[in-house]
């Protein structure tokens, strides 16, 4: 299309483009957000509804690649910036603003979730957030508790959410998100970051029903977390199984997939379309697709046109291009996006998205050729 | 079997079970060599000959879970013990003395490969091995030698590959082995241990230069150390490529896979049995399945019969049991032998393994629990 109608494009979307300005722009009275109308592609796209072109969001759109972002976490640190609302909000309404992508997700981080569980939260620039008490036996597992109202010690994120939904709504959809169970308990067991989770996958072994314990009660409190996260305004809701790849798939299907489908039933009731991402599951699509999710995500070692085929079209498909080709060249992006969008033509809906997160150096002109390939070769 | 005839079967592989001495045992003399044979099941499973039991042998087998080579490590340090013939023998041959299992692997380390190259090895005890000169750009990869002659700076390994030879003549074959490239290459890029290898994945699409030079040398550098291996008396050879899930399935086979081949190809005149271990590569078996190997090894993310269905008969399979079963009872332990091996079944042969390493802590009673049910339960 032409850079006019490209434009155009990106206006009807209420893009602001890059260079958008830092602070949270002024919240828009009733009457704005009464007279226009909020891009549902992406929504459209989750429920297999007709659409008129692909729509497309990043996972970790919102982070370290991006210069607006660096600059709000040089004046704060990360758990403040996940803590206080109207930072959270800011920034997971930057690359609405600088890419003109069709959802939002929320900015958070996976491990907050469990401190109101008992769960003591640390965070260091060089390692990240860890724990300062790891689960580790059957007793450890046994302290933790389920809180009743899931806006104990988490009232941050519902606020943050309000914030962004007033701002967003008359743009795109707000997706909330949590860490699947499976994988907020292993950075519990392990304490911090790590490469084997060899602590973790020993007790999944040795200390069966310390483990057990431990799912039962992130699932519990999740299940309500996401809950919330609707009621404060999440337009759909995620789920984030990036260790989903440490158990081989009778094992994944046995001791992780059934608190994915727990958590997934409990919230079929919000109405919002619901997104499961299980990272290196690569031989448990046939069971992942009757897990309760509207859309699986799909990671970049699987080839989409064949884990469609095993999908099926009860769910859409979302993903799942090579994330590190964003450090090719346009064209070499292009191309690739190509390829994804044919791919995913044969799903019941299909949303545009990376195998995997955004990767830290990303050349930010070369994320919004991305989104911009995306949306200009799915046009119908 | 009963009690008995367990011990008949373990003796007749020339077992000295467990506590057998540190040192080296005495080398016996061309006459004891001459007056017995050498237990073959191991290579005759690799070629899909009929074997009387399916032979065994572990990952990881000679490591930090055995008392045996922690006594040997408390003397020295990781890299003495490695470049020192008659340590990397003693620590290869433990595994033999104390399991009874059928083949033994080199003892070794995927990173010293590459010193002769002009790679700058260090190591320490918390980060493990780790090069002061990582390769970043394409004069870092200009830079590098391949040596004409594969004992320059390697004689350590083929001196010790002799003195296993001679030790296990009549025992058990000797396995040889290499990092795949594409794995070697992600080390020598990162420049020590990495969670994401987002410098290497990075590299590979923003240097492609400086990636394919560096595939080019370190594949025929790899070529000629394994031909070097056979000649030193390894009976088989191995090529561990831990990183090929780093890739999606397209660019695997592109990027990947092309050398896998050529160094394959390049050692079929050894005469000996090829092995390939792609980890993670879950999409690729069909291609896989071509490379050249004779073995295809199989990580616990896949299921092994789902794997065989795929590779069909003209390879023999190795693996995949999950590898922290080892944490569990013996009884689960002996359930998912019989289960691996009633998968192996169909395949043209079946070397058994584990679908990675065996984990650092594991109970050495427990490996041998598994052992013994590999041995007791595959007997036709």
């Amino acid at each position: 299309m032409s850079e006019r109608d490209a434009t155009d494009f990106a206006r009807r979307r209420f893009v602001k483009g890059v260079g958008a300005a830092l602070t949270v722009a002024p919240l828009m009275g009733d009457d704005a957000a009464a007279g226009s109308q909020m891009n549902d592609t992406f929504l459209k796209a989750c429920r297999g509804a007709p659409v008129d072109y692909t729509p497309v969001w990043m996972m970790r759109q919102a982070g370290r690649y991006l210069p607006q972002y660096q600059k709000v976490l040089a004046q704060t640190d990360f758990l403040t910036a996940v803590r206080t609302p109207e930072i959270a909000a800011e920034i997971t309404i930057q690359p609405v603003d600088i890419f003109g992508v069709d959802a939002a997700i929320f900015y958070s981080d996976i491990t907050t979730v469990v401190v109101p569980m008992g769960m003591d939260l640390r965070y260091s620039d060089d390692k990240g957030p860890s724990y300062a008490n790891p689960v580790r036996t059957p007793a450890d597992a046994d302290r933790l508790i389920v809180p009743d109202d899931p806006a104990d010690g988490l009232s941050f994120v519902y606020e943050a959410q309000k914030i962004c939904a007033r701002e967003l709504a008359n743009r795109v959809p707000l997706i909330g998100f949590a860490g699947a169970p499976f994988t907020v308990c292993a950075y519990m067991v392990e304490g911090g970051p790590s490469h084997a989770f060899s602590t973790y996958r020993r007790l999944i072994f040795d200390e069966r029903a310390a483990f057990t314990t431990l799912m039962d009660k992130v699932s519990q409190h999740t299940a309500n977390y996401l809950k919330a996260q609707a009621a404060a305004g999440a337009n759909a809701l995620m789920l984030f199984d990036s260790n989903a790849g440490l158990l081989g798939p009778d094992d994944y299907e046995s001791l992780n997939l059934p608190y994915v489908r727990r958590i997934l039933a409990a919230l079929k009731d919000t109405g919002v379309p619901l997104i499961y991402f299980g990272l290196g599951a690569h031989s448990s699509l046939a069971a992942i697709r009757d897990c309760g999710a509207d859309v699986i995500s799909i990671d970049y070692g699987l080839r989409l046109n064949e884990a469609v085929a095993q999908l099926g079209q009860n769910v859409s498909v979302q993903g799942n291009i090579e994330p590190y080709v964003l450090y090719d060249s346009k064209a070499e992006i292009r191309r690739r996006v190509a390829e994804t969008l044919a791919a995913g033509k044969a799903a019941r809906g299909h949303v545009f998205n990376l195998g995997h997160g955004v990767p830290r150096y990303s050349p930010v002109d070369n994320v919004k050729a991305m989104v911009d390939a995306v949306h200009e070769l799915s046009q119908v």
